[in-house]
């Protein structure tokens, strides 16, 4: 059995993270961007179908194809962080099923569904983006997710000809705690969205 | 800045953590299942709209309304759980936002608008139960998240007369590794995903 962690990383993973919406100077190499992904992968999906799909935009050619898709509060910060990920999702994700999870025809239970592909794919492709959040905090690294960008132009740009379509983007660097922070927003108490029964 | 947290804590948050079918026999007080929320409440959400809701499954009563409606497969794990969140999404968040997120009129960009309502309140909601089960683990305890329901069952005993919805389940407790593990799947190579551009 594992005890918790320590007070320090919990406040890194959770309690004093922040979403940052400006950078340090500082690069983010293709090494880390390796680890967070390598770390990400191992988060749990239904039946391991693993969707999630990533483009990291790290130099300026990738940077001036996204630019335009950004919305006007996101366009001046992501153009200034180190590398931002577009979390993107593969609803051809069943076509995988029979090496991700060979000890059942999961392939089955998508082909032909597209209530059940949609569904399935949103949730666990959702899933891992989250986990790779958690990852890039886990190595140090800050984070600015947003969903303010025009997703069919992300989808034509990077993902043409492909069911592969754009969730959210994170930006990940080294976060500027002094430029452009918001207050912290309130959250729910647990008495107020929860219940123990 | 922040430096990567230690090898053992990202094995236990990712690498060697892994998903259970079956339970040591040690209780998950309710100390610890509010201590999950109180981390996992301050992830990141799009415009803090915070729109997953909580059912712990805990007691003989609960764990008897909950039973008939999970699959063969999922109902004697579940059962032998010491506890199961009930991971669901209220697509009623909009009208939290005035208090979540007060410097923008954020309720009407969904107040009216059944797909924008849909695909945030659930793109957001599954983002926090990944991280409600980061936080599980970081506490020191193993997770078994599931998608094998009768969600109309669960959402009309659990969550009737609200826009509440159930997203997955998530047994929680202390892993029993000795029983009905699976071996570990595989995973997708970073070069298969994603790319660095």
């Amino acid at each position: 059995m594992s005890a918790p962690l320590t007070d320090a990383a919990l406040d890194q993973l959770f309690l004093t993270a922040r979403t940052y919406n400006a950078w340090l100077p500082k690069e983010v190499t293709d090494e880390q961007v390796r680890r967070i992904y390598d770390l990400a992968k191992m988060g749990p999906t239904s039946a391991n179908m693993s969707p999630m799909r990533l483009r990291f935009i790290k130099s300026p050619d990738a940077k001036a194809r996204l630019k335009p898709f950004l919305s006007e509060g996101n366009a001046e910060k992501t153009m200034a962080a180190p590398v931002t990920a577009i979390v993107a999702t593969d609803f051809d994700f069943y076509e995988h099923l029979p090496k991700l999870f060979p000890h059942a025809d999961a392939r089955s239970w998508f082909a032909g569904k597209p209530e059940a592909i949609k569904e399935h794919g949103a949730r666990n492709g959702t899933l891992q983006g989250a986990y790779l959040i958690m990852a890039a905090r886990s190595l140090g690294l800050d984070c600015g997710p947003m969903t303010g960008f025009d997703f069919a132009g992300v989808d034509a740009e990077f993902f043409a000809g492909t069911q592969i379509k754009a969730n959210f983007l994170v930006n990940i660097g080294y976060g500027d705690p002094g430029t452009n922070m918001f207050g912290r927003l309130p959250r729910f108490e647990f008495d107020e969205v929860a219940e123990i029964l």
